[in-house]
């Protein structure tokens, strides 16, 4: 399968951010687990503090890849253009969050784009990526 | 590992109930399927349509088993008792459901539950289950 | 035809309860009229305080018998889950006030259950019933 | 017993308006069936797009006529006025509505007239009528 | 100077509505005190149960008249079109009401015409028709 | 083609009423400037300050004539009643204003009738118009 | 009859605030127009920024005088204390607002004391206490 | 004096769950505690997570018994069922809160049941219990 | 103990305004009830209908005295300057409203003080303030 | 005239996403329609996923061209940089959309933007466009 | 330069309230940092927990003196009679606040006084006090 | 010092944009201005009309510069990932207005990045720069 990454803005900042909430590991050594645990698919990463740059990738992809695993990031809360890219495309989109964002602030808990994508997986650290990709390898088997 | 897993008010009734959101498959076909498939563990599994009985359940395992896979039906959105029972108790809570919730009526955007859970998986079908579960265990792993 | 009548929360204290909004019969009292006057058809009764047991009654007979009235009490203006076990089931069922509930608390105009009852009936007193069950009966006849 | 039927706005094109919701029957070929079905009392039937003219039929009638059966139309949503004219007058006035409102739009979920109306009864397609009837028959035994 | 009063749905009722609020005068009676009062000015009242009455009224009169005192009745919570006609017009328009709106329902205590008019008197029985003449008059001394 | 142009309440007053809003031509003037650019064309025009009259209009005309232009005045924020109507008819209706009403006051920003019509034009003056009846034509020649 | 006005804040600086809205006129002059028009009943006055101060005269003089006229100011719309004075004590009191506070921001649309007062008068300038005094007048005379 | 204490969901962990808000202390050893203090009367003791449990027993005991003492725990802000119960019955009936709900999460800032409850007491610990004990033995004295 | 009571807008009315609610007592009586029963402690008692004398009585001798009760009367429903008076002194303080004001108007039930308060007292008339006077004498044993 | 038309997000996709709310036609075929159609003036065509490129095309174009026509896509419903921009400078925009969005969900019944520009064409499919034009034409020859 | 420093409701405590917050320097230190670091201009202060006291203070000096720092405390979020007296007074007002009140409770982040104020400075700590007398300074030297 | 000043969407416009709320320097000329007068410290500017790249921008200079100066125009509003971006650096933010935003539209009034600023000056105009930049040459010499 060809897996592709989607990491939201300020994400980029993982391991240095908010540690408290986030962690000290960056998502590079993130994505090194991932592709060494998944190491019979193909992953392709990308990470920008650009909404409009995440629909473009969306549209790049999105009509050619196996599955697409999103952060968001805030945008999650604000971005009807974003939801609107993933309806617009083929390839299913899982929405993921590292934190619990239920028990953050009260407008973390709102996403516009959960009704977009096929699942949501909330709260699990790093590990929220990895559910979404065995989610992703499942549905492939099943198709 | 051992493994409780609780489902809400109407869940009994999957395979019977509104087949074009749930599928036709019973829980008892997904349980055996889940035993099946991390045989290594034990599973424990309750269904009740009593908000009580759910909260009993959480208290009775909830300081012993090694983690709760909990689909509160309809629950979700109105229980506040649930939600404390699931901060009163020490064993790790995992929020699923089956269909995306976020794509049906706006009462059911909304869960009372997930910031007291330790994660949230939605909308993979029964793979909901099995994510909940791949969950736990990593979690164990990791302590 | 089999018809099941299910009476909510504090609605055995009928006839004792604020006598000012509910008036002075027992519902044993309406019952026996009920039966009486509709002495071909069978009648069974169900009355609980447990939003759970009224779910649990719903599932019994919801498949198989010919009609359902239902005073849900005060769970009319919260429970989700009794209105979705009424959409999982096959009978049609009736939802019935015997107060005008629209004179009385604003938290008690909204109801969650109508939109998945066949019908409404509000306001007649224990009339809702008599009429719940003409409804009921001329369904049947027009199938 | 002298029993007044008022149909509101957009009713004159029951049978030609979105049959998907009301039906092909027209509003005659209704009232033909309740009149014999009623044959030993008397019926006047008024329908009227404007809101001043159901008003002032209420007036016109509302004092000497032995029950009103209502169905106000989109009028339900928007009128204090005819709230106000209901309550103004001393024949008891039934609400009632042809199909589940309750499942349409949100807007059509509120009504500001049932809690001037003796009852409401909602979603029984045609039938709403004759229950309406048999509602105020009832009643009139019971003075 | 040539005042016309206008009132608006029920209030052809007076003296017959809910007495318990509006008491049992007819606004014929209350008209006649006030022409005796008034007896140097010209006075022509108009009563429409018909939101389009009130506001052909309105343009009949409003261009030509010295001064409008309008009850609109449940048309002052609900009537844009109102509002836009009192705009729309060059004489003075004040709104009375007879009973204390802000005593009663909620929905009452908000007026879509009161920005529209010159003034808003409330809460004096029908003493406050006596006063918007008074003001209409004094206002007349002062151009 | 016949299309029927429909001006709601207090559109009577054009050129008179609010003139810095409005302008100071008369709907007659516009009239007569549609009907000679559109000389191919049958129109045929009603105005009136009574909801009632614009949904009876609605119900004579829409389902024969080609095409309904419809500026509802102040109706537009209010009435389901003629949203109702639009649904009710077969012909296409087109709402138009001549303010740009989302630079007025909030409660012009939302409209009841929008959704119920092919399409809404906004805030072009008096063009709103000839812009309506241009895309009336536009689709006819699609049909 | 003994007459209280009471002014509420910033009403000390009528003539020199905001003259747009109030005019240039002090409320020393707009006394001495109204003691003289009024001669035969007694005038008594206070203005305080105090809302604590208001609460104090109301009930200094509440039990006693024959009627109250109180422009509260900015306190109209947030002081539940004042209210409370008002439905606490025997004397009547009156409302009034010079300017149209209907056609002003939109937190001075409501008001907390108007549902405690005997009636409201809004919006026609120094005119607005003079219609008062002539309400507590006719009041007087019909007890 | 024959007292009831009721404990609502959650409740039979006290002393286990959240410590840092509800302290070490089990009920059990509070119960002690009253029973000592106020030997002369007799105290009834019941806990339960079902809200239809607290239903049943407030109806079986609450027309016989002196008062209550209740501690709905998360019932008390989305329960009618109970409050309705409250009301139906003649026993009076102490609300009773151990922690300052007011200073925690917004949704528990809201109860349904204080309106139907002789009155409240919040946020003295155990004590709430011994003040609602105190305020019922006031209350008999001056019956 | 050194305890100082606290009473708001109004309340030197009790006794005379609304005694449907309040009663006839005057809080003197009262008074003299508390320091008689309670005659091993001193009692300081200030009345004021002014928000920042309570503020100042709070600053005055919230460092120094036992405990202070406080029904801050309708500025418990607007003061956030009282409720931060509340949080800046050290002595401890209690709200106490003799009337159940959740029976009462909707803008009653909310309390800005409450979270800054020790606990919260409602309802038992004025044994709400001999109960909060317990439950300082209580806590003053426990420190 | 020159003549700007900017599409934003996702409007790259037309032809390609949800053909069952934007058809099959390519915005390519629909800009060569348009060129033909108004051969004698001069086109420029923008599209982009974003925000900030539309904010700087409407700041490079915006104080020399003709006219701008703008289909701000999900933009619509969120972006106040947008409706500044159109603010801040002298062409007139005038935004389209090809679906009538007010039948769809309710947050794209909302426009940012509608009051910042000249109109709005709401409806109409890709003909939206060509009456914009058409507007734009019609105010260019009255300029 | 003659300039009055306001501080409102609880600020007298400075020093000695919720140092976490506030820091523990009275606002006597903070005045004489600030008499020395301008000490070509003149201050006067004034410190009160009346809201009646901060208008009076506004009114007497708000017609003479060249810039008035408020520091409205609690008031700032409910008072519209201290923004009517900024605003009905010629001399220019500043608001500063001492802590980020947009970091704290929900209600603290409105303010009803920054749009009568020149400008608002919020979150400097004492700073906030030198920064707006240096607006002062500034504003001055641009007349 | 290095101080970075950042200027959000449509501020490239200043001068030229709305000058009668901006006036008509453009922010070349305020640049000049305040290299000047604060010539010992070091600036750096950077405009843009990308929410993404006011990101990165934060994210390339805010864990080193000694501080940012932000007016993020109308993203202040909408943009929850800028004020993530400002929690996630290190260097102190001060969050900047040109006009009182508070004086203008409603959706202006609430800023989502106050709370994760050092602080926040509004209303000074070109002022407002200078402002916070002596507040971060004060917060340095405190350091």
């Amino acid at each position: 399968m060809n897996i592709l990454i989607i990491n939201g803005p300020n994400l980029n900042l993982l391991g240095k951010r908010e540690p408290e909430i986030y962690g000290t590991l960056t998502f590079d050594d993130v994505f090194s687990d991932l592709t060494a645990r998944f190491s019979e698919h193909n992953f392709h990463y990308v990470q920008s503090n650009h909404e409009g740059t995440i629909i473009d990738t969306l549209h790049e992809h999105g009509f050619t890849i196996d599955g697409i695993v999103l952060n968001a990031g805030a945008y999650t809360h604000t971005s009807i253009a974003i939801a609107d890219a993933i309806r617009s495309i083929t390839s299913p989109v899982i929405e993921v969050h590292i934190s619990n964002v239920f028990r953050r602030e009260e407008y973390r808990h709102h996403s516009t784009i959960s009704g977009a994508c096929m699942g949501t997986i909330v709260g699990f650290g790093f590990d929220s990526y990895r559910l979404a990709i065995e989610a992703l390898i499942e549905r492939n088997k099943n198709k």
